[in-house]
């Protein structure tokens, strides 16, 4: 009964860090969004940037192409210096298509809801595998 | 001197297919592209048109999200119905990154010169390499 109650144990606990059908890359890419997510919808763009590559080779694609994570932290204080610009975040992911074991073209509907306005649209991100985990090296969003 | 000549007649072809300091799929990848421009701008879309993988599975992001190489074709078709909308096409190819040896992202601009307006954007477009070769599975356009 014991060795049993371990065994319940054990399974409870491999439920709780996998979900099924999910690869382990598969699982830490969609992680690393709903980290994004919450650090949002808790007003800190700083772990929020957690999720993309500390580099100045990371590309961002909005209206114009700008480079380097430094500068996209800039951009996104400037752009929402507040919670009430913030708003409450939602991402809806479509699909993820690994082209290798260490790269993965993610696409997804990201929702904003604001006091005033609620503006939506559609990102192509490329996660990479690098030391420290998956991270988005490339972000284009319309 | 034949010998001689013979060389010469075989560098000059080879300088012919091949850019000093491109690997032979970053080229077969800038061929496919200046081709989809090079029949844009004959009014040819079908000929355009097979720059895409002919798949239900192509994914093309523009305003919203449609599947499928025939539906791509219907849309283009609807939105480009002769010479005089379709206008003058020219790509900027700002970067490839070759996330494996199959696959290919790559990052550019499209200008699109017409006598009322001179539309232009930036797309991300992922080819792969399929056995006809390299051809786009995704395409991110805004």
């Amino acid at each position: 009964m014991k060795k049993f109650f371990l065994f319940l144990l054990f399974v409870a606990g491999c439920a709780k860090n996998s979900t099924p059908g999910l690869t382990a890359d598969d699982q830490a890419i969609r992680q690393t969004l709903n980290r994004q997510v919450a650090a949002w919808n808790q007003g800190n763009l700083t772990i929020f940037m957690e999720g993309y590559w500390k580099s100045d080779s990371l590309l961002f694609i909005g209206k114009k192409i700008s480079k380097g994570w430094d500068s996209t932290l800039l951009r996104y204080q400037h752009s929402y210096p507040d919670r009430k610009t913030m708003g409450e975040l939602r991402f809806e992911i479509l699909q993820l298509d690994f082209a290798s074991a260490t790269s993965c073209l993610v696409t997804g509907h990201y929702f904003l809801k604001r006091e005033k306005d609620n503006p939506s649209g559609i990102f192509t991100l490329l996660f990479k595998k690098k030391k420290g985990g998956w991270v988005i090296v490339y972000d284009h969003t319309s």
